[in-house]
């Protein structure tokens, strides 16, 4: 499904122009006529509305969607939209932006899948760029980039109960680790990957362009 | 060096945490007297002064420092210490927050070595939580958790002109890229190691232990 992101401010344009190279599908809900017509102008489909109206909500078919993303620069009004869409889908993927612990705890309360603080997020990224400036530099590369960098992706069919070992050599990617039960296992070579896993590697677009994500 | 980190608001406070629990010395720098209390309450060495002041960036040790961080909650500020600092050390490390491109484009033209704008990086992350969410759980475990996940080092002593096969070997961790030449290489089991290459690591803290930074 689509992508509603809520509030096109410079988080929500960031978020699309990434969503959008993804190649996935996004709505974006904003009450500002002039921030409405930028995103057109970036090529995003738009609806013209307040998001913490369920009304709303609806009209961009938040039934239908993928995910829902709340970047508004407001935390209540980030907060009223997480329980308006948590209210309206139960299993719905939902993201908002928080700027402080407080609130933070409270949009995970209210029912986001996940929260980001931009002041917390940056303070981390400042440290790490201190600590592992080079690490910061390689993990930060483009997604879709064909520069040797990381990526994650469901097994292909054909390596279901194959080893890592093989999937390496035929991929030409390097498995840095599998998610299995909800964390990251070492890749040793001789592990047997399962339909559940998710690998993630590192490589080239076309080393892991077998890999579906 | 100490690491001066210039405003104690949010930001201020992740980088301080990371750093300090990276073993790190750090100075805080900041106006306001209820905010140096909350830093010396964590710990921190504080000095009391404007930043934009480059008396009080001499008497913080700019000059001794190993870099500094600028993250006072306005522009012009952040702006102004990172062109103070780089007139004071042409070759200090200066890490500054900006809130928007054109901010982010004054600083880089100012002198300052690295930009962070929270807004860009919170719609990147989003992005990533989205297209690769395992991968962003992966990487953004803490540097220094007992967990499998990434960290970087210089090549110790012992493996110069040894491959990477053999460091991966002695070690347990799982060399994901080598930085050479400003750029990620991928990690051939054959390649020979360079006293100058910095290790791109997957492992536990323990695995990693032998690797300086
Ligand atoms: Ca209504
Ligand atoms: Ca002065």
């Amino acid at each position: 499904g689509h992508t509603l992101v809520c509030g096109y401010g410079q988080v929500g344009e960031a978020v699309c122009a990434a969503l959008k190279q993804a190649g996935r599908s996004v709505v974006v809900i904003d009450t500002d006529a002039e921030r409405l017509a930028y995103a057109s102008a970036h090529g995003l489909q738009v609806l013209g509305g307040d998001a913490t109206d369920e009304e709303v909500l609806k009209r961009a078919g938040v039934e239908r969607a993928g995910a829902l993303v709340s970047v508004i620069h407001s935390d209540p009004a980030n907060l009223y939209v997480v329980l308006s869409a948590r209210g309206l889908v139960p299993e719905l993927k939902i993201i908002a932006r928080a700027s402080d612990e407080s609130a933070a705890r409270k949009m995970r309360r209210a029912g986001a899948s996940e929260v980001v603080n931009p002041y917390q997020l940056s303070g981390n990224r400042i440290a790490r760029l201190m600590i592992a400036p080079h690490l910061a530099r390689f993990l930060s590369s483009d997604l879709d980039s064909s520069h040797f960098t990381v990526r994650e992706g469901a097994v292909p069919s054909g390596y279901v109960g194959k080893t890592i070992e093989q999937f390496g050599q035929d991929s030409g990617a390097l498995v840095v680790a599998i998610w299995r039960d909800n964390q990251a296992l070492r890749a040793r070579p001789q592990e047997v990957l399962l339909s559940t896993d998710t690998l993630l590697l590192a490589g080239t677009a076309a080393e892991v362009a077998g890999v579906g994500s």
